[in-house]
């Protein structure tokens, strides 16, 4: 079946699509974005997500002509043209077509794409864990925004599986941050730790989720910096991201966490989300 | 005239180019580019800028197929094409089409684009010289490549406009770095000063002419790390770049820089500068 995209205000066949070379997402990586996950053709957390699109855009001052309810509209039609039942929309708004120029162009319209992709629950992950290597966070100091600028993430992904890792969890001065692509939260003594959500990470959908999960089973949480050696020393670890949802670290630049495998803390949390989505795991 | 483009290895007109909207370039900015100086229709210190694509190329893990010599070939076939004199060329590099994922996509080509503008030498602003701000430096620990993630570099040449300046000069912790487009030098006793060329600031093709005419004209000239102090306190300064040739800064943060006025040092710099390009300014 051919997939159908949202461009250019218009719903066509994603062969149709064709960007401009002047296009400031392609020159400048000028726009943002959001993933939202699709569980039973419904937007999960679509309120949080567009929250973030709204805040991302403010952050680099993007107007966003459709409104956030004209955009959650498209959304929405988009997943019932494909009809879409599990998966994942990948949004992009970029600041629109103009020669090339920093300053913002006068009267260019921002471009949004958006598209649909079957993506099924990364059960295997879930079940047994991943293992990850650490990175120094090389980022710009705005990582709340979520932007078209991923090179030092896709940098340290790619790290990550030449290392075989399937992940890599990022410091600043031994100060962990988040991962590649997710938030990373250990366990210790029975309490949750996790960066708190300040410009040095992206506010993750599935981050607060926890928390909020972990507050209503009345599980101590911090939102508090933390270093590497807590990192190694946890009882527990795992990321948290739309489409990794709660996935166990298990291992960390070689070293076990915990005694190597999935902790129950992480296992209640895991069934705390599945019900959250309406699922049995 | 229609402009000719070079674009996935053809030369053809540039409203035929059409970009995929999976390009990695879209999605995560994850490509290089140089901008090239046209004078009397010949690339100027191409040697250079293709040097330093190699170099973020490498940094970037790019490949790059059609070598250093064939896209020079392409470059100067372009200029030909376009009948070009006076002007630029831009060429952008991108990782290549492939569904959105992070990781490095196995068998993609990378996605050339180039095209020419017809651009006049900024004598004005060579002339009197321009203002500029100061803002944080918050761009990521890479800036030595030259990358499609201009974010931070877009944000602050809009904010310098919006507050009446030409140019943003960037610092991490007092100690200035470059502008949001280009070098900063400053001139104190005498002495040339400007940052060393580290992760922390591109390194520029026209910063290091300017230092090899320094010393040709026996110009003391040190790389090392300055502070905005210095900035503030210096006789002279000034910006270099590909467009930008040398232009003054006669004020910062609405304070003079020396009386105001684009002072001897800089003065001699650009006649060397214009000697160089073999022009008389």
């Amino acid at each position: 079946m051919t997939s159908i995209c949202w461009y250019d205000n218009a719903f066509l066949p994603e062969e149709e699509v064709r960007i401009s070379p002047y296009d400031r997402g392609y020159n400048f990586g000028d726009g943002i974005y959001e993933v939202f996950r699709v569980y039973g053709g419904r937007l999960f957390e679509a309120e949080a997500h567009f929250e973030r699109l709204r805040l991302s855009a403010e952050g680099l001052k993007l107007a966003l002509p459709w409104g956030i309810e004209g955009l959650r509209a498209a959304m929405s039609e988009l997943v019932e043209r494909n009809a879409l039942s599990e998966g994942t929309v990948y949004l992009q708004i970029t600041r629109g077509v103009a020669p090339r120029n920093h300053l913002f162009p006068a009267g260019a319209a921002p471009v949004a794409l958006a598209y649909t992709r079957e993506v099924a629950r990364p059960v295997q992950a879930m079940d047994q864990g991943i293992s990850a290597i650490t990175l120094e966070d090389i980022r710009w100091l705005h990582c709340n925004y979520k932007t078209l600028n991923l090179l030092a993430n896709v940098l340290a992904k790619q790290e990550a599986a030449e290392r075989g890792a399937a992940d890599a969890v990022l410091h600043r001065n031994s100060t962990v941050t988040e991962s590649s692509a997710s938030n990373v939260m250990i366990v210790k003594d029975g309490v949750l730790v996790t960066h708190p959500a300040n410009n040095l990470i992206l506010h993750g959908v599935t981050r607060a989720v926890t928390l909020r999960l972990a507050r209503a089973a009345e599980i101590p949480a911090e939102e508090r910096p933390f270093s590497l050696d807590e990192l190694y020393g946890a009882d527990e670890a795992f990321v948290t991201g739309t489409t990794v949802e709660i996935t166990p670290i298990v291992s960390v630049d070689g070293r076990k966490i915990g005694d190597g495998r999935p902790g129950p803390l992480t296992r209640r949390l895991q069934r705390e989300f599945s019900a959250a989505i309406g699922l049995e795991q």
